[in-house]
């Protein structure tokens, strides 16, 4: 099916900060072009679930430019450079954005953001065995920590009041990976 | 903690088919001013979990340029305009991409695809009652429909082999909220 469609050309349109905007060009079956939007991230990124040891989950407040309003996320953050481990990246983001470094590190699922139109990917992990450490934010974040039972972002999941895609995916899937027996 | 960063414009970079760059202006608290890439989804989308009388899921092959490959997905699309229900878009695109029409959608989750520089939004609705009718794609859309028990979803998205977020996300809230209980 892949030879239905194919792209004869992709045009740069916009080099942004993390961004990249493309115009791809497709060919039809018919033969006919059509222009398709096309986002790169340049780095790729990744996410973690942080699990203290009574089983909550430490969670980031942060303000969102693109919502205009202050969001609920697990820890997350694009690649230092395309090289880097998505796992040493998890962590890395984790310690940065909480101050906790992980003993434990467990790959959960990999995401792709928007499969529509963009390539950005996203490799989840489960963190556990938590040291306390110290925050180091970059320069212009801004974050708070709160904990929370698992029971209660499932509900403010379903209520709406947890909407980030990387952060539904994750924790609802971590709940059914390692609490759906016990639920 | 929002007015610890300002936006204090926002300029058009270009303008997609259904995407457009921008480049945010933003003022730390320091007064410094950096760019920050945002991408504005001009309509927000719907999505839908199919639930065959059995309990299996309808889900849709189809090549994405984005990934260069082809994906297991919900069915899914964009609105038709910023006043289309998403309730009766997502009923619309199932129909169209599947050709069964639902006799009951309740609402699951809503989801923002990237919230560090994207505001795209899908309202997951849940599918039930289907009736076969016509499949009727777009004239440049083509599908692979495929039913799938639930499990088999789950493993393949452990398994790293269903990446797509919104799908990963629905497929697990769905599992979370009507089939945990009897897992």
């Amino acid at each position: 099916m892949e030879n239905e469609i194919k792209r004869i050309d992709r045009k740069l349109e916009f080099q942004g900060t993390i961004l990249d905007f493309y115009t791809d060009y497709m060919q039809m079956p018919d033969g006919k072009v059509v222009k398709w939007d096309f986002v790169a991230h340049r780095k790729g990124a990744a996410a973690v679930v942080p699990v203290m040891e009574d089983g909550t989950i430490l969670m980031v407040h942060q303000y969102r430019n693109a919502l205009d309003r202050m969001t609920i996320e697990i820890p997350a953050g694009a690649r230092d450079d395309v090289c880097e481990d998505t796992k040493i990246c998890a962590a890395r983001e984790l310690e940065e954005e909480t101050g906790y470094r992980p003993g434990r590190m467990d790959f959960l699922i990999t995401l792709k953001s928007a499969v529509a139109y963009n390539n950005e990917f996203i490799d989840v992990y489960v963190a556990r065995d938590l040291q306390p450490g110290t925050q180091h934010l970059d320069r212009y974040e801004f974050i708070e920590l709160e904990v929370l039972p698992l029971e209660t972002l499932c509900t403010r999941i379903y209520a709406g009041e947890i909407q980030d895609a990387k952060t539904v995916a994750a924790i609802m899937a971590y709940k059914n990976k390692y609490e759906s027996a016990g639920s």
